[in-house]
């Protein structure tokens, strides 16, 4: 049996990943594909920890790099514990937001710039998607919806910020045009759904279906 | 005002580290030496936090990698909260475990090599101190003191790791030799006191005293 296939959903908070991803799971199992869905910063018991920390409103004083060696850590764990040895099963791991969340947030939001990416690979071993949807939404409309009080230390950041991540997730579907697909999440649901059914459908399943 | 000086201890638990940072601190606050005492995983909130996740000895599904990215979080915090402000304010930092010990425990102990001072480098934005006192007590006399079953997570590690720490910490002091000063620790604290006094005495302290 073949390794599974590492599909990765990104995208800004309130863009619909979820439900994204929950139809696209569905969509697969009927098809017979032995789907573990899974996100970040989490995702295992040890990142649950971690991610309290990362996002407890309490931790204003938190250091850009310590943010960014966190969800690493974070990253580390759930690669180890869950996402190498579901896709060694042949299993097809869905997860919600992964390396290029932090590349997103940390390295273009916080101007950390190559240092995240750099981290995240020692702390995955090289381990990446073999596919990215993108669910492209300005990050007006979704500061909008989230509003700027409620949120939690990420998502109470300015509208500033979430133009910079927006940025940096433009760039990487410019710089890996083959992984990144981007999917305009604009619109009604079922019409970002079917987009994805379709890259999904054309992405090299051999060996596993 | 030039930058202070910054000084670490390293060495095993049970090596006696805390006792000669507290001799050490008080002999310099005697020569009018402005010192700051500081101590590693934790230094701050935000990394005891992270200490506290690292060395639950309910977190036994650790992995090395998740460990190696969460002590170089903790110390991103250290140094960007504490290490880095007080030495810019002329001030000597004395502290208890740095990147020596990463490379050491996580490194040789957990096997991971290079990546732990890699992604270390990343996380100080290059700081190393200044003098690094080692004091060398072989690892299972340690060992005997600290006993198998109530130490932390890491302290109730067995000998061969111990060991394999231990040879890190050879190693470094044959790599650094101007910076990595072995004491030999299985003498009275006397003598020990001692010898560190006659070794930070010889430093640079040109433009802080």
């Amino acid at each position: 049996m073949s390794r599974g296939r590492f599909i990765t959903f990104e995208g800004p908070d309130g863009s619909g990943k979820s439900t994204q991803i929950r139809l696209l799971g569905g969509y697969l199992m009927k098809k017979g594909i032995d789907v573990v869905y899974t996100r970040e910063p989490g995702g295992t018991r040890i990142g649950e920890k971690i991610r309290y920390i990362i996002l407890d409103p309490e931790n204003s004083e938190m250091d850009p790099l310590t943010e960014a060696m966190l969800y690493a850590a974070s990253r580390a764990q759930h690669v180890a514990e869950v996402i190498r040895p579901a896709l060694y099963e042949g299993r097809t791991v869905l997860c919600d937001r992964y390396i290029d969340s932090s590349i997103a947030y940390q390295g273009y939001g916080r101007g950390l710039g190559e240092i995240v990416s750099c981290v995240n690979d020692l702390a995955v071993g090289g381990l990446g998607p073999d596919l990215t949807i993108f669910i492209d939404i300005a990050p007006a409309s979704c500061f909008e919806r989230i509003g700027r009080s409620d949120g939690d230390r990420i998502e109470s950041e300015d509208i500033t910020y979430h133009e910079a991540v927006y940025k940096g997730y433009l760039r990487l579907a410019a710089d890996h045009p083959d992984r990144v697909r981007r999917v305009d999440g604009s619109r009604d649901v079922r019409a970002v759904r079917d987009d994805i059914r379709t890259i999904v459908d054309l992405m090299d399943w051999d060996g596993i279906i």
